[in-house]
């Protein structure tokens, strides 16, 4: 006799393998190695509300080994979701909610998008870390409305990834007790076995870390499992990794191989599998009535918990109405009011030279204030990057209201963390390194973006500008590789005012993530009594100044510390009698988004004498400078030397930048 | 009575300090924690020569923790280099040769460009693996001449990097016995002390991955370390780590704390580290004369070995003539006569269509058969990249002449042993992956360009011609990005005809790496009788044909999967009468790199009339078609469907192309 359990087994593999072999691609293998654990994890522990995915207090799930989308859309529609059958049918097509790897924002209880793998796995230590520090925040004796776990789905790919090794370390040293992992180790992958490539002790490794690790338990066990999650729940000081042994493509002919890891079963595999559990051929999709019935009970399920934790809210917010209303307002991803009052009037005109790596840590403290749920960290670089809160603390185990992070020399698993973070809301999530060390972030950085999600990047020792670290450490493709990341907003401002405001846009941006480029070295504070107001830097790009009124002869564009620079330059061609504009475009982003009527404005197309001047890479100004412009900049890597050494050896000088406007306007 | 040990340690230390003092900038900490391990390895083990620094069965040393460059310099000074203390004393002023960090290419003695955490160690099991191959290929019964170590200090940062523990967990699943790193455990970084950020036990975790783990021992302590390296050379099986706690400043009053990590201790600082290990105050740059002599010793020890081990080379040539050639030519990194014949006729004008995935699989086989040293492999998507040598067996631990090597899924690891791979020498490394996931190795593909090493990526999946994997799997801004890192060379061939030459420039480039952009889906192969050669590749752009002779009205430019839709555009565009040219634009940085004639040739300055189209960002293309041109391509991420769907759903159509360009010569 079949049990209820082992039929909704069944109908989760065979909606994922139907799924798959209708679209003619996709990953059958895996969802049929998981199906036990996702169900026993759904059906007897998971809190959520199939009605109102959005519930804050929800468990997090997510599945780190994306390529099982099948998988996660089979339990979304048979758990209750608004996502109908036809959408399972229509699996990997155009305009269905059913893409090739989960995206969050497309399907409703979507908690993250996944596909590259690590990342599901970092990710969830973000949302565990939100988890802690807001059920610190906000809980108070008696009164408990931040209370939910953080669950995953990882596969031994996703272990292999130094993003996962990264990011499983600090959720160790951090005590992320409420933080549970299934492992699926079927020890294949799609070139073999597994023991060509992975033979390392994984409950060791983890155990190393400060994991609780619980297994090898038979991953197709749902008794085993249950237990297993159960003990994981148990642990409050120290995350669980639950290691399951299963079998990839289970039931299938070729199950144990990576023959059923990528690629349709075919229909002879489709056919053999479902005899091979018993399962009806026809019709394709078939979800037997007692399963839909037993696991749409998470309907109802989800609907008390809800009502259950708004009851226990409304109490809250009666005796903490203040807490209450904060919560509710950050949980939007809205901002109080006044939040961003005074920015423009913090550097006065007469503000000495200062490095907008410092502004900007001025800046960061006065929001901090302002914004109590904005916190964040570096990569070992807290010093350098001023990303410090004042008197904020430390986040740690025994700490966990500190809202300065430390991620150790763990870049790429910050980006992850803090991406984490943000989806899982109420946070408003920042990180720091150098410019250059962006390239150890790039995968969460793109995640963020395609998830519109609200992060910020702070990035200082933005050019050769840092001068004696060298080429390893100066960034010269960095900035224009981020303004290539679709959605992602890059701003490098060019001093103290354009910085508070760099920070206003990036705060105010709740649709994508900000990278802010910083100085090392000290920029002049612009008098803004003399020049246009920094407030456009909220257009990406503004006219700072013409020599006189009327068309230019020639256009000067810079951006961050070279904006000095330009305006030097100006000043001499101004003194010739040309008529010069001097553009700052700190945000090549927020200028295109601007109206065409708007760009002409700063940049008339008739005025093709164009100079742009960057420390950083030329290729990719002659978006702005075109065919008949010039570009001020670097063509390859720094070098190790004093910093005003390298603007000369280089090239980037204000005289530089004359020469060839002035042979423009001679051609 | 100080022994001399002590006075070297001490020399090395204060050469560090004084530099770093000089500088005004620089790292004196940990330099003064890591004298004593690197001088027992360098005093009691390294077999190198100081006179010969290219000698190729030379121990390799790599400084992983970059930021300690004071250190090496030091080394390499006293060992006898072609450093004299004048450099030392020019520490990190422009045109030195000590750099800030570490550069390979920049000092002689300096096998890699450090800095970036993790890298050392992880293009340390690239010198490993490569050792361990050449020693199985070329040693015979009775002659050894590939049989050296590898050896790298690495800090606490570099064990936090996640690129250290992918490389980690598959130097133990290789079995890389010849690599054996000294961990400077200082417990302290930038933040403070690694306690907040990094309590896991390390010990632990390396013996999880296979690893033999010694200590901690006392990393000040030259009796315990020496007899540490003794233990970790006699493990032949398994790699070694050893734990030294040191104490990071050594002697500095702040010793022990981050204040002494990345500035200069000061003058008093300075003064109090001297007076605390006894050593004398002035001059600065000391080093006592029996420093120098008993660390010059390298010089006569290190002439002695490669003499004597010259002398076995050549009975070995003797008795091995083809294999000692071989040996030397590659060692050269030079190539066979014949090497490339015929490539340009792999693929016959009635070619069917294919993916250049898979007509570079093929190209790959024919050099492979030419190129006994050409291998690498893909991170777990071999079979997508196609990227296997047929019957070239499977590297591993009990398999070491396999030239596939199966790296797991970890991309950023197999970007660092490849380069490790390209800077030990003798073989020439490839590596796979789909190209958004370039994004996981950025770090070490920066690296191997600015150190000018041949490595080879594969890249296929290229753009959103991969179809239903959806936008996490679909590259946008991958090829923009990697054409904007200096130095390497971007290849997006058009069909297999260009494939064929792509893959011959990639391998004719031996001064930096080269990154192969591969389709998913199938392509028509270009007739070469009707239409230009497919040798126009090696000079990155070239015109494949025009309606009419003469100037053009309208230049389309194209490149990989796109150029069929050039094509398409330029059929119907001439069938009107519109005079148009198509030019295939396959690389940016080989196109750039031709004469200002070549280029006016291909894309005259008069004809503005241009239209771009990449299935990618059109973010770039402004390069060629200025302010006046058009560029079919994509501003956003992808999306799930059948690429046909896709290519439509985002415009990226011949009718596309032939509206723009008609509107061009229209307005």
């Amino acid at each position: 006799m079949t049990s209820i359990d082992d039929v909704c087994i069944n109908a989760i593999r065979f909606l994922s393998v139907d799924a798959v072999q209708k679209a003619k691609s996709g990953h059958p293998g895996a969802p049929m190695g998981m199906a036990p654990m996702a169900y026993t994890l759904w059906d007897r522990f998971l809190k959520h509300n199939p009605a109102d995915p959005q519930w804050p207090d929800r468990d997090r799930f997510i599945l780190s080994a994306g390529h099982a989308s099948a998988l996660i859309y089979s339990l979304l529609h048979l758990a209750g979701y608004d996502l109908p059958l036809d959408e399972v049918r229509n699996f990997r097509q155009w305009g269905s909610k059913t893409p090739g790897h989960p995206e969050h924002g497309e399907t409703p209880g979507v908690e993250m998008t996944t596909g590259p793998l690590g990342q599901g796995f970092a990710h969830g230590v973000g949302m565990a870390l939100a988890e802690r520090w807001l059920a610190e925040r906000y809980n108070r004796p008696g009164h408990t409305i931040v209370d939910h776990f953080t669950y995953a789905i990882v596969s031994d790919g996703d272990l292999e990834e130094g993003v996962s090794a990264e990011a499983a370390s600090l959720a160790g040293t951090l005590g992320l007790g409420k933080l549970v992992y299934l492992y699926d180790k079927n020890d294949i992958q799609i070139e073999g076995s597994t023991s060509v490539v992975f033979t390392e002790n994984v409950a060791a490794r983890f155990a190393a870390y400060g994991w609780q690790v619980i297994g090898p338990i038979n991953g197709h066990d749902v008794q085993a499992i249950e237990a297993a999650i159960a003990s994981a729940r148990a642990e409050r000081c120290r995350p669980s990794l639950i290691i399951c042994q299963t079998i990839i493509g289970y039931g299938s002919p070729a199950q144990g191989t990576a023959k059923v890891h990528g690629e349709p079963l075919g229909e002879e595999g489709v056919r053999a599998a479902k005899d091979a559990l018993g399962w009806p051929q026809e019709p394709a999709f078939y979800v037997p009535d007692d399963a839909l019935a037993h696991m749409r009970k998470a309907v109802e399920r989800g609907a008390a918990a809800q009502a259950e934790w708004r009851s226990r809210f409304e109490s809250y917010a009666a005796a903490h109405a203040d807490l209450a209303r904060e919560f509710e307002l950050y949980g939007r991803g809205q901002l109080p009011e006044g939040w961003d009052a005074g920015l423009e009037e913090l550097f006065p005109p007469d503000a000495p030279p200062n490095a907008t790596r410092n502004t900007s840590g001025k800046v960061l403290n006065v929001l901090a204030k302002r914004i109590p749920v904005l916190m964040g960290g570096s990569a070992d670089l807290a010093p350098s990057n001023k990303t410090l809160i004042d008197g904020a603390g430390d986040f740690g185990a025994s700490t966990p209201s500190g809202r300065n992070l430390h991620f150790g020399v763990r870049e790429h698993a910050m980006g992850s963390i803090a991406g984490g973070m943000a989806l899982h809301g109420g946070v408003i999530p920042y990180t720091g390194t150098f410019l250059t060390f962006a390239d150890y972030m790039r995968p969460p950085m793109r995640l963020a973006a395609l998830m519109k999600q609200r992060v910020i990047y702070v990035f200082t020792h933005d050019s050769i500008g840092l001068g004696e670290d060298g080429p390893t450490h100066q960034p010269v493709e960095q900035t224009m590789n981020l303004r290539a990341v679709p959605n992602l907003t890059v701003i490098r401002p060019a001093d103290a005012t354009e910085t508070a405001e760099a920070w206003r846009a990036a705060i105010a941006n709740t649709t994508g993530p900000t990278a802010l480029l910083l100085t090392r070295q000290n920029l002049p504070t612009i008098d803004r009594t003399q020049y246009a107001p920094a407030a456009g830097v909220l257009k990406g790009g503004y006219v700072l100044w013409d020599s006189r009124p009327g068309q230019p002869e020639v256009i000067l564009i810079g951006t961050g510390s070279e904006l000095e620079l330009a305006m030097k330059a100006a000043d001499a061609l101004a003194a010739e009698g040309i008529g010069v504009r001097v553009v700052s475009m700190p945000s090549w982003e927020l200028f295109d988004a601007q109206d065409a009527e708007y760009r002409e404005s700063v940049l008339p197309a008739a005025v093709r004498a164009r100079v742009a001047v960057e420390a950083g890479l030329r290729l990719g100004w002659e978006r702005y400078v075109g065919l008949d412009g010039e570009v001020v900049g670097m063509d390859g890597f720094g070098a190790s030397a004093p910093y005003q050494k390298l603007y000369e050896a280089f090239g980037i000088t204000a005289e530089a930048i004359v020469e060839r406007a002035k042979a423009l306007l001679a051609s």
